[in-house]
């Protein structure tokens, strides 16, 4: 496997992948491991990740539940990244990269097909006079340069089956614009789950499930996940989560 | 103070008030309490409380901080119980209880004129074939037979000066149509607090304070509150909200 400049190997022990990384480009974060604890996959299941990066969200699903996955990544680079990340894993027969525009996903994916859709999509809306990360690749990855949640809710509700589910983490201080684009895209919010930094701590990170042509109402506020103890160590479940 | 047949003085010793309760129409619950605690008022605000009931929400207001509240109940016996309770605790002078329908209350309370509004609204639709409670003072409370939330945030919107804030206690099974509502009538939701009956468990109320014409986005989901511990008693923190 060749790793280029700067690049290094990780691995998600609970998942059981190895993962190509690059701190000056892309680094999984804890958003990516909870996504993709959070989404609902199973073996027969076809998923499809949207804005993968490096493929954190994707190699997860995969290396958890044996998913046929599809990836979706804008950035050459981090397409790269994610297919070599693939082949490291030897997972080439049952997930794939497309590097294109994920506006562009029904163009190269079939629409109605999945039973699942992942994203940890740009958090951040660019406003005018707004300061960005110098670095391309990370403001791409952060800032709403490319994409936007109402581009990706379209797209995800497109592509999944009637009854298919959506999962995303994003930031809780944006929800009701987040609930209302779901909404207005066909897919009904079913289960929210908020992560807290720390007890007594405001959410800093919400994790959304809907469901396609679901029913409106019934949305279920799971128990809150919270990240750190009161000694700054990881939780049990966060743990758990990381080191299987 | 005249008592009609079972009825009763209940005290809520946090607020310092003593409410007449009758378990026959009305009988606060913690709901009114959590909804008191999370209102953030002072003793200059002018407050008013929507589908007031027997006056619980407004009392304990009023007890904590001494501001001026008015109720708006729709209920005869319901207002007439909430009038002999400010008798009760002597609050005539900065208390009084409308007994109106809440979509009249522009007409009977100046609009752009209020700094705080607190509502603790009947939680369930009316659907076709619903079995309601046969009593009707609590079917009243519990389902969306004379009001509804749309009703109870547009007449919330239009009471509030610029600025006023909002609280309200709900479902959170309906929290994307409640967010969505807060912002059709230019009530931006700013502080959510999910409220599970254990640890671990989902959240059953939700309590969302709203600014009018606050800008979007920007709202923070406070930590949950938890009601019972591990042993089916109370927290410490619902404790003191209670016994103070």
């Amino acid at each position: 496997m060749e790793l280029h400049a700067d690049e290094r190997i990780d691995q998600l022990q609970s998942a059981g992948v190895r993962i190509i990384q690059s701190p000056s480009v892309f680094a999984f974060s804890l958003d990516a491991v909870l996504l993709a604890d959070f989404a609902v996959a199973g073996a027969k299941s076809r998923v499809i990740d949207l804005a993968a990066g490096n493929g954190a969200v994707g190699l997860f699903v995969a290396g958890r539940t044996g998913a046929d996955v599809t990836m979706v990544e804008l950035q050459p680079r981090l397409a790269d990244m994610a297919r070599r990340s693939v082949e490291l894993n030897e997972m080439a027969d049952h997930v794939r990269v497309l590097n294109i525009d994920l506006a562009d996903t029904w163009q190269h994916a079939a629409k109605d097909s999945f039973d699942v859709v992942t994203c940890n999509p740009p958090y951040f809306k660019v406003r005018e006079g707004d300061v960005q990360n110098p670095n391309e690749a990370l403001a791409l990855a952060r800032h709403e340069l490319t994409t936007n949640f109402d581009t990706v809710a379209r797209i995800s509700a497109g592509l999944l089956k009637t009854g298919g589910k959506a999962f995303f983490v994003h930031r809780p201080d944006r929800l009701p614009e987040l609930l209302s684009t779901l909404v207005a895209h066909d897919l009904a919010p079913k289960r929210i789950r908020f992560v807290h930094p720390k007890a007594g701590r405001e959410a800093n990170m919400v994790l959304i499930e809907a469901r396609r042509s679901g029913k409106p109402d019934g949305v279920r506020i799971l128990s809150p996940l919270v990240v750190y103890d009161t000694n700054g160590a990881y939780t049990a479940e966060v743990a758990a989560l990381i080191h299987g």
